[in-house]
């Protein structure tokens, strides 16, 4: 069932852990974006600790924005951690096709480790499947048939919920498609926004782990409701960054469902 | 004497500068703290630069809440270049008990630096003091004579002043217990301000050395001082953290004194 | 021909990709000021990609703020490959002169990178020129005659575009000396302004590759006019800081070549 309000609800409630190995430039925003939503975040890349931090968590969320060989090895410890455990796992593959080395980890973690929800925009969703030569103007799927397609395909291929955002964001399990339509202009104006809606996609798939297709449409529905509020009164980039952390916080499970756009195709 | 206007006056002329060691999440706003506040910033970690660093500087934080094994190092080092120095040491144990490693490496901390002061919140301190098994609800030792008796008890098992903050806040030597009850609810919604409460601690015993017990609590004073300002018209989470750099900065040493809370046990 | 407002106009249709390797207290304010210009942020360290990364963008940026041996290997293979490209390379010797190592790294750096333009504060520059023992009072080269000579004196000895800011800036090729009079004491406020100056110098420069002298002026005027707009209606140094993505989003190329104050000495 389809209900974003209830997830968040029982989010609040159960207040879940998510650890979080993610990039040095959005650290602060994803720790702060799932505190403001009512998770608990924590932060944890040592060789040394990350199983143990899994095995406290409901979620991992793994993000290769800022790769270096010490980070993959403790991101595939951590994942290793949380399979056994059959937690969740998102993989936002920050980059992939813009470097090999960056196209190969994502590769090497989705082999290695498993991706409940792999959350990236077009162009990187499509490096994945292998796709590139198929897919002209990455740009332009934002919103057409092709971005969905591409969201089932990459499901089929890799095994995963394939979380495709854009303009709308496409979500699938390889069979079934859900468009999310909420969200504001803004975002892309903000470092990190990205990885703000990976981190909320394990939020909503710790509250609610046994449906993930839908648990992931509506963390995108609820962080792209908190992206309209935010941009009420904001002046620009640097005010709707702060007041997005305040449209979180103040998000109401009464009226989310509501506002939230989520159609299956 | 206990005077946090006194010692924010002091700090403002001298700009101490206040080298920090601190976890990736929060570098960015433990320094702009600093900066607001009216002291000088400086991070650095590389072993090669760290103890040069820490003798230019009148305080040295320590914060563990993204470790790695360079990173300790680096901590031990600095460590014992500003207890060479005599200047003051405050350690922040992020996370001490949520995983052995980072138990390990605060009581190794502990154990190799001489620590002017331990500020942790109740479950961190009651980890270090080894009081787990007595504790119960270390949620809600925040306002209790157990959060009290917890300050005493790590200030005298592991030699420093310890500093102890929750809903109010307890700082011991060992024999006094000095409670501020300044603060904020929405200072729990922005991750890090446990950070810029350590860093502003560091600040304050730079602005102070002499006495140690009085510097940390003003310094929790102060900051609750200045969330108490920073709530007033904030719309939740991020404008609250903007304006707590604003209310940081707008601290007047004036007004200090009669607004802050500090009550001896 | 010094235009900042035509820089401005070319940058925001052309978007190009300046690559940072950066410290990391201020890595999400330069990839956030990138993009509020209008300029695309991309940030990468590890050995296996910087000269990859370093062939897809327009300009790199190096900034020394947060060492260590790792992450300066990154940076001459990151340079190298932007040297053979011929794309243009800022250098931010962050704290040169406080420790022997950032010293000793900048100046390594300076030996095997074919440095663009040299950003930084009159003290850091003039350690670079070795004119420590000439310079008193490094806070007050901020305004006078001799922060003029520093600048050329650095360019012509370093063989760079050296660009001295403080309260008013002077950027200099050795010959040829501009000041910039914009900017906001609120500025010094906030940590990493200087760190964003230097990024913004860098999209100047993608977006003006051919004239670094005017290139580099035009940033720091373009910066400084949007701390002016940032500072009215700000409350203190947060709301200053949230602003000042909101300004740098709004700057206005019909009104900026009017509102900069650029003078050639």
């Amino acid at each position: 069932m389809i209900s974003p309000g209830s997830t968040l609800r029982a989010l609040r409630e159960g207040k879940p852990l998510v650890h979080q190995i993610t990039n040095y430039v959005v650290m602060n925003e994803t720790a702060n974006a799932t505190l403001a939503l009512g998770a608990l975040p924590v932060m944890a890349h040592a060789g040394e600790e990350v199983e143990e931090m899994a095995r406290l968590a409901s979620a991992l969320v793994l993000n290769i924005g800022t790769l270096s060989e010490h980070w993959v090895e403790a991101m595939l410890l951590a994942g290793g951690s949380a399979n056994v455990r059959q937690i969740p796992v998102v993989l936002d593959p920050v980059g992939a096709g813009a470097t090999a080395y960056r196209t190969a980890t994502a590769h090497r973690i989705l082999g290695l480790v498993d991706v409940t929800v792999l959350r990236g925009n077009a162009g990187e969703v499509a490096t994945l499947v292998g796709a590139q030569a198929e897919v002209r103007g990455v740009e332009s799927m934002g919103t057409g048939i092709e971005a969905a397609e591409l969201a089932r395909e990459a499901a089929r291929r890799l095994g995963v919920i394939a979380s495709v955002t854009g303009q709308v964001d496409h979500v699938s399990d390889g069979d079934r498609v859900l468009a999310v339509s909420n969200g504001h202009a803004l975002l892309s104006t903000v470092t990190g926004t990205g990885c703000m809606s990976s981190a909320i996609t394990g939020c909503f798939l710790a509250a609610k782990p046994g449906e993930p297709l839908e648990s992931a449409a509506e963390a995108l529905a609820a962080f792209g409701v908190a992206a309209e509020d935010a941009a009420v009164g904001a002046g620009g980039p640097g005010t709707f960054h702060a007041r997005l952390y305040d449209a979180l916080y103040a998000l109401d499970p009464e009226t989310l469902d509501g506002r939230a756009h989520i159609d299956e195709l």
